[in-house]
């Protein structure tokens, strides 16, 4: 092309790097587009070096990784309370959401939920006595994720608290989670009043027996088989399950009539269910981690196992780098606020319920509920860019889990943090948001990216785990 | 542009009418389109002239039959016999789906489903006795459609069947349907075996008394509210029900619990719904003929009030003709048959169901449910374009009935006889398909367009009916 050419010709402009090339372009009524690429995370040239000397172990470790995520089945097997099945429980646990954290960084509503569990737990008279036992010492506070638990927004598990249990029948991995209350005022957004507390109790002593005898009447409910029709449903399972909680209710309605020692509290129980749309959330999070959990530990594997969030920090796990937790401070989500509420209100991001997207699920399939993006004031072709995104990051399609309208196309599945970083492109996350005081509650529902920090800080560590290839100066050495 | 540009320059081209030059074009690698454009359907250019005469008056009283349509609030109030609650019904008459068909020209799965009611009212002891008796004269045989019932397939419907009792809360016009029996070897395909018998006995002694309570102790189930739900879950409400159904069972299941008087009915009567995704199907045709009903006689308005098959003739009823009938031959669905059947085992369309197009839904709202596309082969891109193309025959768009990967778009309502004559574009249907001979039952499931003759006969009659403005010889007559 001759000089001269680029003054007389119509011309095809990509712009790359600074988006403020391409204003100037529009304004002068060039037809342009703007490459969508960014220059890799900021992480050390070192531990770059390091990841491309290993790519081939990493691909291998990787499919190995894949393979157990999409061999995963968990099913629901039972109930029982906390401490009669949570490895690790004792009298004095308190598990929570995230990362681990000390009371003192606590978050508003991680401290409310705090509160409501000694409420609840008979722990304390009061509020204020409560609050003292929380920050006396006496309690141990540890992370749901290192007791094969997740716990939506706080995330809360104390000793009485009645859990399902979800075997994953690929192996023999177990996960917990608690039963979900409900919307608006609940104790995993910070809420600890009486009704929170009443609430709680009814939940024991009557829909646990309930459900208990039904899931126990009928051996195993497939779980994955219900994710997998919900997504043909316009759930996510995440920040919609209507379609699973239904599914759900379906499988279990008939058994809890049949076993229920008294016809009432079978009617109330099915109508605490039926009342909440979000019921199955909780199920849908424990599957997630009953069907990561196996992939822990995988010798230069860099699929993200864990991403959770305790309001003050998100942490991520990676399979290659084992139990060890990355962290940087989490974000406030951009949401629609509940009439009266505000960003500034805002508790940052909070909650185990990103390891649905670790899965594949969530916002990584939130193009099979566009009614999601709606609600933020976004449209379908939103929902369906977000998940397109995701396939840039993700080392599998889960062929169980589909997205009608991509054509059924496999969820884009296993977070790959070696992509993450050369591509500068965090998980995308459905969530609820907090207010950031205790005793408040819900005040709205968003999305976000994740943080990019906690990624580049895993980053490195796994670099540092691999296994390189001789050199041919090693080689040369042994000749 | 010179002769000589159609040899040197590049072209644009658009290609109407025969597509075979396209064919051309696409051989030779020229870029061309094919415009989506057909001639009027065969009417009489006496008939176009008055409905273009008519214009003004025609869109008035389709605007009068839209709002009409939209303000409908169809709820189900309770469940009756037939006999006690159908007008007209007497012990003689046997009700069935499509336009009026005496016996001697009644396809096979109709006469089929007829010797099962009548060995189901014990008016035979014999498949042989019932069909004589179906033959003698003594049974009256009337469409369901002139009953305000509707009923899928066969749509058969004897004195002793329960039906659904569904109102119209925006008047006070009822609507009635049976309950769905569930799949394969079931009477509105034709079978009429023992077990056909035995499980309608059963839903009549068992389910009836069963969700007869339920539904009193609830006062009314907000049906239009079900649909309008399913369609974001994934339904179109009728070759897809999965989601309905279960949101209809989960509003039951409380109220069956607290009412039943015996938990193993209950338990029974939750059961057989569970296990019948298309429960919801006769619920979602009988709301849209209680939907429909108050569209008929509305003087000069061309909306289609009507499509139904029995199996022989394809018949339609329009606004502004009132009760009459218009039909043509049924066509064969292209469908998915079921494992050793095939279209030459198939009858020819048959069913009130094409109730729910008429209504807006089913195959008007099927890019609401991609899966059924996927079905028979196609893709989820299909489901897109059959919908788009029903905006082109329809009068509105359903606030109510939203789609969500249109972008939450109404569903396209109100089929207007003159756009389907002037577009020569009929509506699309989903169904189910019946085998030809009487006891098989259903073989396949599939779609198809309606046949234009129905619609053509229609617009004849409709046009004479249409009061013409003056001429200006007439109205110079008057000065």
């Amino acid at each position: 092309m001759a000089i001269v050419d680029l003054f007389t010709k119509q011309l095809k402009v990509i712009n790359a790097g600074i988006p403020g090339f391409k204003d100037t372009l529009d304004a002068v009524r060039t037809p342009s587009v703007h490459l969508s690429w960014k220059p890799p995370a900021d992480v050390s040239a070192e531990s770059l070096n390091r990841v491309r000397g290993a790519a081939e172990a990493i691909a291998a470790a990787n499919r190995e990784a894949i393979a157990r995520l999409f061999a995963a089945k968990p099913v629901l097997v039972g109930l029982k309370r906390a401490r009669e099945i949570i490895p690790g429980m004792t009298e004095d646990t308190i598990l929570h959401a995230g990362p681990p954290i000390e009371w003192e960084r606590m978050c508003g509503p991680m401290r409310g939920a705090i509160v409501g569990a000694l409420l609840y737990e008979g722990r304390a008279a009061d509020a204020e006595s409560a609050e003292a036992l929380a920050a006396s010492g006496r309690i141990r506070y540890a992370p749901c994720h290192e007791h094969a638990t997740v716990g939506p927004m706080a995330g809360i598990v104390s000793p009485s608290m009645p859990v399902f249990i979800i075997r994953n029948d690929a192996g023999s991995n177990l996960a917990f989670t608690t039963m979900n209350e409900g919307l608006g005022k609940v104790l995993r957004y910070g809420a600890f009043g009486p009704d929170v507390i009443e609430r709680l109790r009814w939940m024991e002593a009557v829909l646990y027996p309930v459900l208990r005898k039904a899931v126990e009447s009928l051996g195993a409910i497939d779980l994955k088989g219900i994710i997998a029709q919900a997504l043909h449903m316009g759930d996510e399972v995440h920040n919609r399950n209507r379609a699973a909680t239904s599914l759900l209710y379906r499988a279990l309605a008939p058994a809890v009539i049949r076993t229920a020692s008294k016809p009432d509290d079978a009617a109330a129980a099915l109508e605490f269910i039926n009342r909440n749309d979000h019921f199955f959330l909780n199920l849908s999070m424990a599957s997630c981690k009953a069907t990561l959990d196996p992939l822990e530990g995988i010798p230069n594997c860099s699929i993200v196992t864990v991403m959770a969030r305790n309001g003050t920090d998100f942490g991520i796990r990676v399979s290659g780098t084992g139990p060890a937790w990355f962290t940087g401070p989490a974000d406030i989500p951009d949401a629609l606020y509940f009439a009266g509420f505000s960003k500034a209100d805002a508790n940052p991001d909070i909650g185990d319920s990103a390891i649905t997207e670790t899965g594949g699920l969530g916002g990584f399939a939130i193009a099979a509920a566009p009614a999601i993006v709606q609600f933020v004031g976004g449209h379908a072709g939103d929902a369906l860019r977000y998940t397109t995104d995701m396939y840039e990051i993700t080392a599998g399609e889960n062929p169980a889990f589909q997205i009608p309208s991509m054509d059924f196309r496999g969820a884009p599945s296993g977070i790959d943090l070696v992509k993450v970083i050369r591509k500068n492109l965090t998980p995308f996350i459905d969530t609820g948001v907090a207010h950031r005081n205790p005793g408040v509650g819900q005040i709205g529902a968003g999305v976000l990216s994740a943080p990019i920090m906690p990624f580049i800080r895993a980053f490195e560590s796994f670099s540092k785990t691999l296994a390189q290839p001789e050199s041919s100066f090693q080689r040369g050495m042994r000749t």
